[in-house]
């Protein structure tokens, strides 16, 4: 489906909301199918928290198929047969864009010397991209979970930039929950000795502490009733409880499998700064504490869709979005739908979200 | 009010579930109001997982209140003018009864030699502890939390020990999710490299790998609304957002503060072993799989209540246990109570507690 790699360097340093500028910002990016003539069939796909740009293609570390592959492709909801997609890794993040792993100036990584980022500042760099692939206007900005974030921020910050706006298990601001999850899993990185204040590049990084931050991030993204159906109580290999403290329970192999993993291809202080993006994201508090004023006057379309058995982002904070947006008097539409995975379900095979999202593109 | 602290070995060694027995069993124990002539007003307190046995007594390391001192006293719901409480400190736990830093007969301590057990041989310390002070039958056990499930081990296994079982906000068994959240906080412990195994003892302790282990626990006693109500996205001590990795949010302080605290007062071999214990915890797989069985024949009368804010053993749990009892033919009330603070909520200031206390203890 014509996938292709690429890494932009931003032509001017890049102002940042905390202050200040980063200068030569480094975007990595896939894109799928073709960009017609007009540049209308544009679509920005923004990813997760541990995502990255690899919506389609085979990840390079890991070798496993892009995390968007059963969305994704020719003949498929977001159909590469009639859109140009792109991805690109958000700053912050380690797989090709700008991050604490990144070497500054100096030659030496940045590592804790990486500005504090915001979520604004992830889109801003998406729209230095967009600006250099010479798109004004994409037929839509689509994004779940953190990806969401990404699109509302587009939608408010730079509203003539997007026809179509499609938010799905998200949110317009972190709870104090969501907060306090994060914050445990930045305390568990900095809790391991090998993370050295961020100065553990060329050495041992700080796995053992990512892979706790990972685990205590892979129950909010099931729900109960997933872990219980997926799991219960069913003891993994063995017939009998061990008496020890080996994973005797299923729940329990999964949670390390999914910590180590995680830490082959990601990185601890990457984990940071993008957990704290996620937390001082405030759509409203950008705009004078009120949410609509964030959408007024736009003209973009809206489609917000949450799952009924997310806990992470529950469909409350969906509908907070979409009042705001009626108080705007944007076109919005709004979809709970009922999928058992929890937060997940945005990944996984929820027939009602592809029909949702093709219908929603046109 | 005639608190007595004192602790007693007990006079065999303890048979154990997973095997073996434990040589010299030390319980540790406190114990307020005067025991009837004819022993008929004792009542058993069972504590919960980082709990212990100075209820109504200031902590001796921290020299804060006794955890249940608005519960328990002369004229309050568990009046000590009319009951003697007995609280003893479980096994496997660190204030003074026999646990993993206590010292094994080669002089050293037992660390993770100690063995793995369970809420039943909790339960059959706390027995043994009973036949020592000539208490044949309880008026009642009591219990919150995993001090429920000692309650309903106790009424499973010694049905003849106690006339009434009170259990608040706990559950029959673990669920994935309750196994997921302490794996978990184990795994936060044993990745801490001060850990060594659990061979510490002497040294610095993993108090790292403890204090985040416990900020997953927090999160978890508290519900969502209850977060967002104490905390929401209140910054500390500042105007703005640093732009950095300090607690900026109210709850990050929260949770840093809930859990180096704890490190003072808690070893973390015992959160391994207790953990462990709880995760175990199967009472209708102890009794052929069927939870009524676990109950046939009790004589005693039931009391359970749940809290309808609570997310760590929300009110199903305890409905389960009373369809249990119900098919068992025991007499058993039950109450959900409406608290917003999670399941924290049996600790706290809950007037409509305090009364299903008073009147089943009658």
């Amino acid at each position: 489906m014509n996938a292709r790699s690429d890494t932009l360097v931003l032509p001017a340093p890049l102002p940042l909301d905390g202050g200040g500028e980063l200068a030569r910002v480094e975007v990595a990016y896939e894109t799928y199918g073709d960009l017609a003539g007009d540049g209308s069939n544009a679509i920005l796909l923004c990813h997760a928290l541990t995502g990255d740009q690899y919506v389609a293609s085979p990840h390079p570390i890991t070798g496993k198929p892009g995390w968007w592959e059963r969305m994704v492709g020719p003949g498929k909801p977001i159909d590469t047969d009639r859109f140009h997609v792109i991805c690109a890794n958000v700053i912050g993040s380690c797989m090709g864009s700008s991050g604490p792993a990144s070497l500054a100036e100096d030659g030496q990584p940045y590592a804790m010397r990486f500005p504090v980022i915001t979520i604004r500042d992830m889109v801003r760099a998406h729209v230095g991209l967009l600006d250099a692939l010479g798109i004004e206007r994409l037929h839509a900005v689509v994004g779940g979970s953190m990806g969401g974030m990404q699109a509302l921020s587009l939608a408010a910050n730079w509203p003539e930039r997007a026809e179509r706006v499609l938010v799905i298990a998200s949110t317009s601001r972190h709870s104090a929950q969501n907060i306090a999850f994060h914050e445990l899993g930045r305390q568990a990185v900095m809790a391991d000795p090998r993370w050295q204040d961020g100065n553990y590049y060329g050495g041992d990084a700080p796995d053992s502490g990512l892979a706790v931050a990972r685990m205590a991030a892979h129950i909010t993204y099931l729900s109960e009733e997933a872990l219980t159906e997926k799991f219960g109580r069913n003891l993994q290999d063995r017939e009998a409880k061990s008496f020890g403290f080996d994973a005797d329970f299923q729940v329990e192999s999964y949670l390390r499998y999914q910590g180590s993993g995680f830490t082959q291809r990601f990185d601890a202080n990457s984990y940071l700064y993008i957990t704290r993006a996620m937390d001082y994201f405030d759509l409203a508090e950008e705009h004078g504490g009120k949410l609509a004023d964030a959408f007024a006057g736009t003209s973009a379309r809206f489609c917000l869709v949450s799952f009924d058995s997310d806990w992470l982002y529950p469909t409350p904070e969906s509908r907070h979005v979409v009042h705001a947006l009626n108080a705007a008097g944007a076109a919005v539409s709004f979809v709970e739908l009922s999928a058992p995975h929890g937060h997940d379900s945005f990944l996984l095979d929820v027939p009602a979200l592809d029909r949702v999202i093709g219908g929603f593109l046109g």
